[in-house]
C-alpha cells in the first residue's frame, strides 16, 4: 500500500510560533468479484470452500434468510457436511419491514456466538437483496470489520445487492439510512435459486434490470421488450435470453460502480429509479417492493424527460408498456401525491450534496443529470401519470 | 482514483461453459490530519471554520462531551455566535461505561432532527477518546458515512484517538467490539484543554505515551522519566518538553498507523500494551482507567520479555519506576489472576487472525514480535509483578 506523511511546519498571522501539522495519505487497495457459479450447493461446486482458511480447523458461519432456510436448508447442510468444515448454520427472518437493528443485532450476536475470527472466517450470506445488506453492515461493524461472501438467491439481489460494497439498514423510518461502504470479497451468482421465488419476485428484479437498460443499455431494454413476459413465465432458466440480461446487467453495475464506489461523484446513473422511490418505498410498506418502487421512479422520470421535450413520448410509453408485460405497476397513489414527491427530493437532495442530479434519460439508453426541476413539473409529471398509467 | 474492471471467462474441470466473472480492482485515496492548533475556541482562531460548506447558510452540529460543555459550553457557543455560523451543541455523556449503542443511537438521532448532510457539513466531536470514538461510528453509520473532525480534550484524546481511522463502541462486554475504520478529515490539538482535567486524567494519557515510549522512542522514555512528575503537576503546560512528548507521541502514532491503517498487517507496535489490557480494563470498570490498563499491560510485557532474557531487569526496573513517578499504577489483581490473563490472550490472539503478535521490547525503544508465549510464561510473569511491584 502507497502511502506518505508529511509533516508541515507554518506561521499564521496570528502566531510567531511555528505551527506544526502531519498530514497522512495512503490509497488501500480495495477489490471485489462478482462471478457466475451455476448449482453452487451441490457438493462437486467448490467455489464456497475456496476462500477463507483451509483445513480441518476451518470454520464457517453462514447466515441464510428464513425463508431459503426453508427451501435450501437440507442442501446447505448436507454441502457442508460433505466437506468436512465445521459450520453453524444461522436463519434470520429478513424483509424490508425487519431490516433494521434489531435485526443487524441478532446478526451481530450470532458472530459473537460463533466466537468469529477477524479474518480467515468468511461470513457467508445466503438470501435477498435485504439479507445481504444487513449482513453486510454487521461485518461493517464486528471487530471493526470481518470479510464475507455474497450468495444472492432472488433476481433482485442477483443483479443489484450482487455488486458493489454498499450495506444498510433501514432507521428513523428512512431507507438505508444507517449503513457503511464494506464490500464482499466477493458474490456468487446462481441462478438456480430463482426456480423456487414467487412470480412477483421475479418481476421485482425486473425494475432494476429495467433501470439499467433505460438509463444505460437499449439491447437489454429490447431484451426486456421482447422476451420479459417469457423470461418471468419460466423464472429466467430457459434459453440464451436470461443469461445475456443477467450478464449484461451484472456489466452495467460493475462499470458505474467500479470507479465511484465510496459515492464521492453523486452524478450516478445507477441513482435512476432511486430519487423518488426510497420514500415511497418506505410509506407504502409491504405493499411494494423494491424493484416495484424503482420502475415507478423510472417511469415518472421518463415522465419528467418527455414534458421537457427531451425523452420522445413514444420511448416514454414504450416503457411504460413493458413495465406492464413485466407486471410491473406503472402507478401508485404515493406518485399521485405532490407532498410526498417533493419530500423524496427534499431528503435526496440532502444526501446529494445539496443538488438534485436527477438521471434523466434522453432515449432509451442514454441519460443525463439534470438540478433544476421545480414543484410545478413535479406535480405535471404526477398528474400524467396518474392520468396516462393509473389504469 | 485508478481503477480496473476485469472481465474474465474461464472453464471449470466439471463445466464445458464458459464461467464469467467479473473483479473491480481500485484504491481510494484517504487522507486525514492531526495539526496543532493552540486557543482554537478563541474566535480569532479560524481553524474549525475552514473546513466544510462556507457561508451564510452553512450548519454545523458539535457533539460535546458532557463535562467538557460544563467547563467550555459558554466558550463554544460565543465561538460559533461570533463567527455568524448556525450551529446546534449537543452535549452526550460518555464514559468507558457508556461508550455503548445507547450512546451511539443518541448520537444518530441528533444528526438525524439536525437534518445532516451527506458532505458539506463536517460533524465536530470534542472531548476524550470515548466522545471521539463514538462520533467517529455515528459518522461511519449515518447515510453510509458523513465528515467529522476530532477535536481531543484529555492528553490520553490527544496522543491517541486524535491520529488514525479507529471508531468503536463496547458491547457484549468487550471493549470496542463494534466498530470500523473510518478516518476524520482530521483532528486539531490544544493543549489548553488540560489545564481544566484532573490529576488522574493527566496521568491516564501518561500511559500511551509510555507505551510509544518504551515501544519505540527511548529519547520520549527519558523525556518521561526526567520531567514526567513536573509535567503532571503544571499539566503540561509550562516548557519545551511538553511540546516534544506530546509531538514525539503524534509523531510516533502517525508513523506507525498511516502504512497500516486497515490494521492488514497484524504485527503492529501500537498494539503495545493492548494484548491483555482490554480484558482487564472491561472486567474492572470503572476503577482503571484505559491509559493506567495500558500501563499495566507495558509492565507485565517488560516482565514477559526481561523472564526470557531479553530485557534487562534494569530496563523493567526503570519502566516500573517511571511509572510510579507518572502515579500509574504498577499492579492490578487481574493482572495477578491467571485465567483473566488466559482468556484475554485467547481474545487478542482471534483479533489477530490466530497469532499472538505480542510487541515484546528488547530494551526501552526497540521491540520485536513474538508468538509462543506459554501458560507456564504468562503466569510468572503475574507472580513476578505481584512480588515485585504491588507495593
Amino acid at each position: 500500500m502507497n502511502h506518505k506523511i508529511e509533516v508541515e511546519k507554518f506561521h499564521t498571522d496570528s502566531s510567531k510560533k511555528g505551527i506544526k501539522k502531519w498530514v497522512a495519505e495512503t490509497e488501500p487497495p480495495v477489490s471485489f468479484f462478482v462471478q457466475i457459479s451455476d448449482n453452487i450447493l451441490d457438493p462437486e461446486n467448490h467455489d464456497l470452500l475456496e476462500i477463507g482458511r483451509q483445513g480441518k480447523d476451518s470454520r464457517r458461519l453462514i447466515i441464510v434468510d428464513k425463508n431459503v432456510y426453508g427451501l435450501y436448508g437440507e442442501k446447505i447442510e448436507n454441502y457442508f457436511k460433505t466437506s468436512g468444515i465445521n459450520y453453524k448454520i444461522f436463519p434470520v427472518v429478513s424483509s424490508e419491514e425487519k431490516k433494521d437493528l434489531e435485526t443487524l443485532l441478532l446478526i451481530l450476536g450470532a458472530m459473537e456466538e460463533f466466537k468469529l475470527e477477524r479474518s480467515g472466517e468468511p461470513v457467508l450470506a445466503v438470501g435477498g437483496g435485504v439479507l445481504l445488506d444487513v449482513v453486510g453492515i454487521a461485518a461493517t461493524l464486528y471487530r471493526r470489520g470481518v470479510p464475507y461472501i455474497r450468495i444472492p438467491t432472488t433476481l433482485l439481489a442477483l443483479v443489484d445487492a450482487s455488486v458493489g460494497v454498499k450495506t444498510g439498514i433501514n432507521h428513523f423510518g428512512r431507507r438505508n439510512r444507517l449503513g457503511s461502504y464494506y464490500g464482499p470479497i466477493g458474490a456468487y451468482l446462481d441462478r438456480s435459486f430463482l426456480r423456487t421465488l414467487a412470480r412477483k419476485e421475479i418481476s421485482n428484479g425486473c425494475g432494476e434490470i429495467l433501470k439499467m437498460a433505460v438509463v444505460k443499455d437499449s439491447r437489454l431494454f429490447e431484451l426486456l421488450e421482447k422476451h420479459g413476459a417469457r423470461m418471468i413465465d419460466d423464472k429466467f432458466q430457459n434459453g440464451q435470453e436470461p443469461t445475456e440480461v443477467i450478464e449484461r446487467s451484472i456489466q452495467g453495475m460493475v462499470e458505474e460502480l467500479a470507479p465511484n464506489l465510496w459515492e464521492k461523484d453523486m452524478k450516478r446513473l445507477v441513482n435512476f429509479g432511486h430519487s423518488f422511490s426510497a420514500v415511497v418505498e418506505m410509506r407504502a410498506l409491504p405493499e411494494l417492493s423494491h424493484g416495484e418502487a424503482v420502475a415507478l421512479d423510472v417511469l415518472y422520470s421518463c415522465i419528467l424527460s418527455a414534458n421537457r421535450g427531451l425523452m420522445k413520448s413514444n420511448d416514454m410509453e414504450r416503457v411504460g408498456k413493458t413495465m406492464k408485460l413485466l407486471e410491473l405497476p406503472t402507478f401508485h397513489p404515493l406518485f399521485g401525491d405532490i407532498n410526498t414527491l417533493e419530500e423524496a427530493l427534499a431528503d435526496t437532495v440532502r444526501h446529494r450534496d445539496g443538488a438534485q442530479e436527477l438521471p434523466i434519460p434522453l432515449s432509451i439508453g442514454r441519460a443525463i443529470f439534470l438540478n433544476d426541476f421545480t414543484k410545478v413539473e413535479l406535480k405535471k409529471a404526477s398528474d400524467i401519470m396518474k392520468e396516462k398509467f393509473s389504469t
